[in-house]
């Protein structure tokens, strides 16, 4: 059986994707995760270099082998298990473009919206890079509900595309990103599938406070609402 | 045949990377140069949104298919023609690990070592976000080449790992990056390949001066030689 390293799911949209991948596609994993390190004398990538070549999460373990970044943990599980990617080879070549996209790009949404699935901010004004950044969102969305016919990306069934995006829809509940049908009714439907419930309801009773992770999200905007539920010293 | 689309040489690290596995792989395909823009009227993602669905380069045309992102590609390529990845299980697997982190992690290199292939620059001092990326990089080189016995990062072949790092090899040309062997054997066969020579060759002879690309680059340190032989007006 897998294991897979994680990072805090309340701020690690890199480890969501793997593991929304697994979760949805039924594949069995044990899941492993180490908190971020709040200690600067001890920073996080000394801490999962112990199981991560780059000191980074997430990692796959399969038996021997260590398989460490999202997408190439995509790609090791898409030549064990079907479903991973779409079969039809043209929906298959363009969520393999946009994963590689989400993965190499978006730096200003990345940085101005980062993950932090249980506060709620409002935004006032948003930088023309982020707009644009959601802007392509949108239109990578449409695109593909267009072009394969839905609900998913790619297709009828959640793949790995699916997964890439999955992080986006907390960044827009998070900072109340506004975007238009059909791209918006996607968005609902990623946000109700059983496993990103499953991964939010965790999100929300972490103990762990990481002090940088909290200013990324506050320098963005407004708090309105926070919705972790485990209280912590202030 | 295959149409890929690319930027200026001397600049686009992005480009050269399924430019040279082409070139190594010895897989047909035409070249479609289309520079960076300078003027900002016109920004280069408008360009280059004609062909490219994420308005940057690289991307692939073969016949009604539009592949951008050159990991993406990579996989489309590994569809179609062997050796794009190693056989091997294992030695694939990595391949796609080091590929995967290089696609979306070193920011420091990116940032601060930008590439530019004609210029030398002296660089006092490196901040310690480089300094590990740097060290990072040798150590992925160092494991590939320990581990799958050479002469390239994931065995006898020249592979997408080989073509992932190979923008790496300008940038530390350029600002004297100094690593040990093996990596630095590594580093020299890298460069001494036919299509590294090719690319670097026609890099130095184009006319295109994009200034924030040449900032990037004067900003790092003391330049002391433009091996670029186009005479630009001043």
């Amino acid at each position: 059986m897998y294991t897979l390293h994680i990072a805090n799911k309340n701020y690690s949209s890199w480890s969501l994707r793997p593991w929304l991948l697994l979760r949805e596609r039924n594949i069995a994993f044990s899941e492993q995760l180490t908190p971020f390190s709040s200690d600067a004398r001890h920073p996080t990538s000394e801490l999962y270099r112990h199981f991560s070549p780059s000191g980074r999460v997430p990692c796959l373990i399969d038996g021997g082998a260590t398989v460490w970044d999202s997408l190439a943990i995509v790609e090791y599980l898409a030549e064990r298990h079907p479903g991973v990617w779409p079969v039809d080879g043209t929906a298959r070549a363009w969520a393999r473009c946009v994963c590689a996209e989400m993965h190499s790009g978006f730096s200003a949404l990345r940085t101005l919206h980062t993950m932090n699935c249980g506060l709620r901010v409002r935004v006032a004004e948003r930088p023309p890079a982020l707009v644009a950044d959601i802007a392509r969102i949108e239109d990578i969305w449409n695109e593909g509900l267009a072009r394969f016919g839905g609900p998913f990306l790619a297709g009828a069934e959640f793949s790995a595309a699916d997964a890439f995006f999955a992080p986006v829809a907390f960044r827009f509940q998070t900072y109340g990103v506004i975007i238009a049908a059909p791209a918006e009714d996607y968005l609902r439907r990623l946000m109700a599938l059983p496993g990103m419930r499953a991964w939010e309801a965790a999100a929300l009773v972490e103990p762990w406070r990481i002090p940088s992770h909290e200013n990324d999200a506050l320098r963005t905007g407004e708090l309105h609402a926070d919705l972790r539920t485990h209280v912590t010293a202030a």
